[in-house]
């Protein structure tokens, strides 16, 4: 049994007075299965929200099966939601019932520390999570492959009206999560050229979001197989397989910034040399192994390396106000509920073009 | 012989018309002794300066004894230089005779690719240094242990009329190696609180800067006996020993970013936690041994590592008034020509506080 509400010990069935449903894994094996269990009222700062998609990201892979070790199970992954207000607390001003609206990776945070201040919620130490997260009431929170969830008005975000959700749901993680960056580290000039390693959920929203930017932009990879692709489908200006020597030496001195989303292990030197100088690689994914660094790869040309974790609520706000100005989904191949552990098998053979999102509304039903 | 002017082998004595001297290291072992060698005419451009004073350098120490494996022999180190104009060329504007003026790391660079468009002409591929250089008529450079030097009007740095130039002569490297990256991590900004590992050449001068930019500085070091000149001496706020993990642990998520000054290999892992979210540690030695990196100490709190390699020349000039206003100059010992070899024997054990000055004008004598 989970923490329960304050610590007394209460099944997730129980603890709050909302009943409702979703795919839950009671152990490290990540299966999922039906489940019901249990939502807080609406509070006043809260929005309750119907499902009506979630995305599928490699994080609920992870955290399904404890591979970070910090999974408290039962658990209900899902941080990529999108879905319409269904009903609001009484000093909600933000959002009406109707409203289409979308919850990322945290729904709540300290609301007082620097972090918090600066609009950078998600470095925030108290940040709640969508899920796998000790909420402020001390249960546990609970994602999004599930047919309702309550979140505080704060951390809802607007979708614009021309956005689908089904495809726009991925940005509220894989979207934030390249745009943050490339904001904070000015990889987000027209005429500037990003390079992105890398082209599953996270780089080819960072390709799309790079073309948008008005930037050239190169992907690097390890599949030639993509060249294709990247090029033909997402927009991307050229293409780069890492393991040819000859191209990544013709492209030497020629990036202003490279996102590399890459969470497999890997040597990071090779890329340095594509960089202008003052010129930034930004580490999105958490390979295992440490990166080796030489200092003379930095200090000759001022180079950095840097990660980014996610963004802001402020931020992302700003990310889907711009994917829908510029008309930028996530790929998407949506599923119903009943595939969702084929879609995991899938999504861990990197099988997918480039996001799954559970067609929630209409394919999940009660345990 | 080394390479003569435009391919021809010629002497260093004998190779261009003006007579002057200096010390030169003939091999690795690095000795200097007295030296007869000859410096072009003052073309249009270029003003010729009578050297006052120089700085010892630890790349001086380096390139002597051919440490970077890149050292042309015979070799006259030198690039803190601080003068007077001795004679200008017939297009020279900005300076005329008996100005007090300075020569850093460079004496020139292509003048038209990017990085000099954008005033960072030491990141420039074409860039000449001051020493053991080839310069642009394809004799070699010969650096400010000497009595004269003939620099291009754009690469000769004016010193404010109240900077002593003995004192001032270390920033012309020291100064603005530590100048150029606070500024452009925005490490210069009133209330920020910069850490600064190592307390020598450079990082004295770091917590000098630091302190006129209205910052908090705290230095780190593993020499608990530095605590005292590092606060009284130099002004410091705080003082960590980087040995002892319960002032580490005590003083986590406190910084905004850490210029690090240690070239001995060392590993970079503790000071990410120094950090607050987003915050920087820019390296400005090169050790020997790659850092190692873990994804997880750069993605959480958005961290960067970035290098630094000196400055560029407008940057130099106005680092060098930013000296005159907050009367910044380096603490230096001030030695003669004839005590050059024991001095460098002390800079290898880092028995200095904290940099050395060669008097040339009234120690260094002809051959």
């Amino acid at each position: 049994m989970a923490p329960g509400v304050n610590g007394k010990k209460v099944s997730p069935e129980e603890e709050h007075p909302v009943k409702v449903f979703g795919l839950v894994s009671r152990d490290s094996s990540g299966h999922l299965s039906p489940f019901s269990f249990s939502r807080r009222n609406t509070g006043d700062n809260d929005v309750a929200i119907k499902i009506l998609y979630c995305g599928i990201c490699h994080s609920d892979l992870h955290s399904l099966k404890n591979e970070w070790r910090n999974t408290v199970y039962p658990i209900v992954p899902g941080h990529e939601i999108a879905g319409v207000v269904a009903e609001v607390g009484s000093k909600v001003q933000k959002f009406k019932v109707g409203d289409k609206v979308g919850v990322g990776c945290m729904v709540n945070s300290c609301q007082s520390c620097d972090n918090c201040g600066q609009g950078f919620e998600n470095y925030c130490p108290q940040i709640i999570l969508t899920y796998n997260s000790i909420d402020k009431d001390g249960s546990m929170t609970y994602g999004g492959y599930s047919n309702m969830v309550v979140v505080d008005q704060n951390y809802v975000i607007r979708f614009p009206e021309n956005l689908p959700l089904d495809k726009g749901a991925p940005l509220l993680c894989a979207g934030i999560t390249v745009y943050s960056p490339m904001k904070y580290h000015g990889l987000n000039e027209p005429g500037k050229h990003l390079g992105v390693i890398g082209l599953g959920g996270l780089g080819h929203v960072a390709v799309k979001f790079g073309k948008a930017f008005g930037m050239k932009v190169t992907v690097i990879s390890s599949s030639p197989a993509k060249e294709k692709e990247a090029i033909e489908r997402l927009g991307a200006d050229a293409f780069l397989v890492s393991t040819k020597p000859e191209q990544m030496q013709a492209a030497i001195n020629s990036m202003d910034g490279i996102i590399n989303t890459v969470s497999a292990s890997h040597a990071i030197l090779p890329y340095f040399p594509l960089l202008k100088c003052t010129g930034k690689i930004i580490i999105l994914g958490l390979p295992e192994k440490p990166f080796e660094v030489p200092a003379f790869s930095l200090v000759m040309g001022g180079k950095s390396l840097g990660g980014s974790c996610i963004g802001g609520i402020k931020d992302t706000q700003e990310m889907l106000d711009f994917a829908g100005k510029h008309n930028i989904t996530a790929d998407i191949e949506l599923i119903g509920a009943d595939y969702v552990n084929k879609a995991l098998e899938r999504l861990l053979k990197a099988d997918v073009r480039y996001r799954l999102v559970i067609d929630i509304a209409n394919t999940l039903t009660a345990a």
